[in-house]
């Protein structure tokens, strides 16, 4: 700010006119220009990395210590961004949480005008519960619970799962848009199928059903199995071997998951995508408008948000706030490194505010 | 036409009018307002049914005498709805047509604006090439050409192979659209691979590639492949047999081809459908604006058109003229009917002419 | 067609081939590629002028002899363009006729899926009641009457009154999309306001009633008046005096008609500009895909379709079929040249079969 | 929250699990889910009056004591809600204030990713500058300079002028998505036109110039005139007294201003509409999910938030937080209650949250 608007008043008058100001439930725009309107993104939330090797003990610790059931609903412990103290919030749009479930435990049933996903790095047994239609749980899949859908989970096995949930609860709660309601105790249909029935009419590739014609906000496939989504990403790859374009830069193939009655984001505040580098690739460095949190499924590297450098293994989540520059690497070597990601874009694309910044060797451009 | 509007003048003034009209290039209303404007639609196409016992030895015949080159580009041989003649159309929008092509032989590479897809009745061993990607074409595949992509395509077995053609010609045609460019005299592509890069990019349930993540006007995905189709329906009719909706009505299942960038339709001239009744089952009566082609893929049954029953079976072809009221009959047993469709739907609903009519037992009612 | 594949058949054995595909309502494709799918649009219809001169003489002796009223329904008399001989279409997809009420005569209502417009060259003192609502007709003014809306006309004065329809009768006819549903005898309401309710509520500039926030298929405004579009091209000149991009081109204003629900074409399958050169201007000479009509409203100039120049004055209409380039150059002097135009735009827009060519002064290019 | 979830753990294993959640940057949702959740929305926002007659005097003295120019930019005023303490929101999503310019004063321009409007309830003599596009502002017109314009004022008079600011500084600040470039000291062009260029191709009743057919993210009409809403306005109440349907409720009119490029709303992120009750009209009980401010325009009346009733008049400001149910009631006599609204209903609706609940006498409902 220049020295000819001073945050505090240099004489008596102006003093008193503050004064009054506050009284009235008033607030000049002279004192808070630079902190309101930045030049650019300046996020109070930090880029920040969780361990797994460090969460999953902490929830199984919970597993034992807190039981799950009506009234605190979950067993789901939310990544607090130390940007962000006093919340339980990844970024200012997105909660993302690790959930434990114990042997043959239940939670229950509700819904809310919350979208949700889980997305499972290692186990299975559980089967979410979508508005009565049982959803398998299994290393690799992403399942959706699109607002005000019915939905709670069970662990049919002797063994605790664990897996990420990600929610807009930060969006929802900033604009004042929650809607919830307690379903039953316990899930409506105990049934444990391979695939789910969302997955039997919708999950076929390039064909909707005649009974299924009308557009939905959100997805109506209740997983994405991992089946496929490696399949995908695998041919990308060979195809980019192959001579053809098919990846977004040299060895970074990605897929992002969609919905197919509109061919868009699978929820109307929440994108999801999967990313898998080729051993030894590295990705431009590059910002976008809006927040991501990412976890890592498989294989190993680093990630450089901003200037800092992580190196990162099998589950580890980290978020990347609006506008801070991250670059990945693969470990060199034989494996893949593979990462799953969310993001805020829908709501920040469909209010136009992105932008995408891509350093190019020679030539860093603004493609807004 | 009431008798106040006489299509033949009856005075010398009104004869002497008549005759400066023509001369001058001009029609009036009053004596066509019937023919013009009809009360609902009069199609001049006809129900018709084709037989493939007929259809495939004429295309064989035409294998021995006719070559296949540069200037007839194809060896096809269209429907030509005994309605309309003088044309080669099945319907006032769409042609159909049996293309056959011998061991070894090739059809040369071109462009046009019409949208075209291919449908597999029974065969294989031919390969599409569509803008140098090569697509297997197999029994119950269905492929697409949508307008502007080169494609050639060139039988690689010692045994001829026949499929189905559907295009927009006649509207592209009447339209005054119709744009074509010769292309190589062979396919720029002579590989063989069982599945298309377009697949291996796009047909994978629900996910699309990040480096395609402009919608296109068609779908990209080359060829919707039978394993697919038929499990979509098996999977319909079996969520039937549980208690869920998942069928269009009792014992009729149904899928449409979409474009997973919109989900919308695969061509925006064309839709496609494939629908499987279970053994023994009816549809109701309906009729609705526009006009399609089935074709029966599999088992036997009746089709009633207007007020004309006719026995069907696999490979037979027939025509449904707009607002005809159409039935179904799968024959008793143990096999489903099995019909493939393709009709001008979308120009019918982009445009917000469609009107449906279903028969409910007692209540026909118009669900427009 | 290349010799290759002769239009005749050469053998006895070829002879019967194709004799045996006529029996069977077959049409092989190789004989008619060249007709069918033209290397760039040929349409049939050619351009033509028809004159005021001669066409409202020749509606007035039809006022004297052919009375109006239920069973002709309008007195209207079509264009029927030259190159479609034995149709009353002006090109395959628009209809467009005078039509002549004389004093207190009244055209009875009815209803068709046939989307219509009325454009007025001269006269006033008809009111067209649309669904109830009485719209005043005067020089200059736009009104349209939707698909499947009740309306008729009454002449209020003593003087007879002309004035030009346009309808996508042909594109009905073709597509066998036709609805029809007599009405009253007369008016529903003999009420004649100076503009129409419709007008009330919604031609307000950039304003739409929260009583109306459904969008509809085609505009809710029920006339758009001369004093409305008169005032859109003077500024739009008058800002190309003062130096700011506001025209098509130097001299050359234009509007389009629009939907005020979705800012897109008035009706589902026509669109309506009006253009206005400055006097001794002249536009660069293009050709687009798709049909036009135009009429002089104002002014005089000369029009170039193909290649063949025509003096044209107040009320001349002339028609640019898919694909013929067309310059216009205004007669210098003091007035502008005015001309209303509508076209099927829409058609080709929506199915994606749209292109323009613009003729640069070295450079012609293809703005596919 | 149930007992069975502690807020405060009542062991020493669960409160050292507790601490290690924080050390670790983790908050368990079971102890949040209430305040996080709410059964329905539980804005902090309070509803608020802010009066003018308060208002606007403190602005003036901010216009002795404090100058405008680089740096603060703005002498802006913004409405800080109660139950926002620490910021200048009005809402969570909107910033609303009153800005004066005193006589030959200039606001510099800049431009920034937040979209502005201004509302004018009084005073005129100052012009706003969109992109060097002179703009002037009296009373009644509502302005827009949506995002990344440059924009500036100048007052043109010897007299201040003050009028209403609305961004969504908020939201913007929240999502992190703030670009803010500075331009001119001065402004870019000093004319002062009573219409502005914008106006002059755009604000024409349902007609777009052929120089426009790019569909835009905002309006690019730069100014509504108080002549087109005040008409509008008046019609809706005609018609409803000649018995037609044109008004949202009985004696209640109101329009919703425009991007007709599409049909929306004239900002990604802002609704603006205008609201005129008869004298002694009421509305029914309605509570929307989103947040809207209010200025009363013209007349008197009270407005009822929650369970509180407020009497307001002319240039008084109220804020209505999401789900807080809201009815206004006109004062008797001759003159109609005037109000002008915006919200973050475009927020709301583009993300799938929006819900409303109407009173009806004897029957409430959830009109989702």
């Amino acid at each position: 700010m220049s020295g000819q608007f001073p945050d505090e008043p240099d004489s008596p008058e102006l003093s008193q006119l503050y004064d009054d100001f506050k009284r009235e439930h008033l607030t000049p725009l002279w004192t808070q220009l630079d902190e309101l309107m930045p030049l650019q993104p300046k996020p109070k939330a930090l880029p920040h990395v969780w361990r797994w090797d460090t969460l999953f003990p902490l929830a199984a610790r919970s597993g034992d210590l807190v039981p799950v059931g009506r009234g605190g609903e979950r067993r789901a412990i939310a990544l607090a961004n130390p940007g962000l103290p006093g919340t339980a919030y990844a970024t200012p749009t997105l909660w993302a949480a690790i959930q434990y479930l114990g042997p043959h435990e239940v939670a229950p049933e509700h819904r809310h005008s919350q979208n949700a996903f889980r997305f499972v790095c290692e186990g299975e047994g559980v089967w979410t519960v979508v508005n009565g239609d049982p959803v398998a749980m299994s290393r690799g899949d992403f399942l959706l619970t699109p607002g005000w859908n019915f939905h709670g989970h069970h662990n049919e096995t002797d063994q605790p799962m664990a897996w990420i949930d990600g929610l807009d609860i930060p969006f929802v709660h900033y604009t004042d848009t929650s809607f919830f309601e307690f379903g039953s105790e316990r899930v409506t249909d105990e049934a444990t199928p391979p695939i789910s029935r969302s997955e039997r009419l919708w999950a076929h590739p390039g064909l909707r059903p005649l009974s299924g014609l009308q557009n939905t906000v959100s997805s109506p496939i209740g997983a994405y199995r991992w089946v496929h989504t490696d399949a995908a990403l695998d041919e990308q790859l060979a195809l980019e071997d192959e001579g053809y374009p098919a990846t977004v830069e040299l060895g970074h193939a990605a897929i992002r998951y969609t919905n197919p009655t509109t061919g868009g984001d699978v929820l109307p505040t929440i994108r999801a995508e999967f990313h898998r580098l080729r051993a030894g690739a590295t990705t431009r460095r590059r910002r976008e408008v809006g927040s991501s949190v990412w976890q890592v499924f498989d294989g190993a590297g680093t990630v450089t948000l901003a200037d800092e450098t992580h190196e990162v293994a099998k589950g580890d989540l980290f978020v990347v706030p609006s506008w801070v520059p991250w670059t990945f690497r693969a470990a060199p070597g034989d494996s893949t490194f593979d990462l799953f990601r969310f993001s805020d874009a829908p709501v920040v694309e469909r209010l136009h505010f992105d932008r995408v910044q891509i350093d190019t060797e020679n030539d860093p451009k603004d493609a807004r």
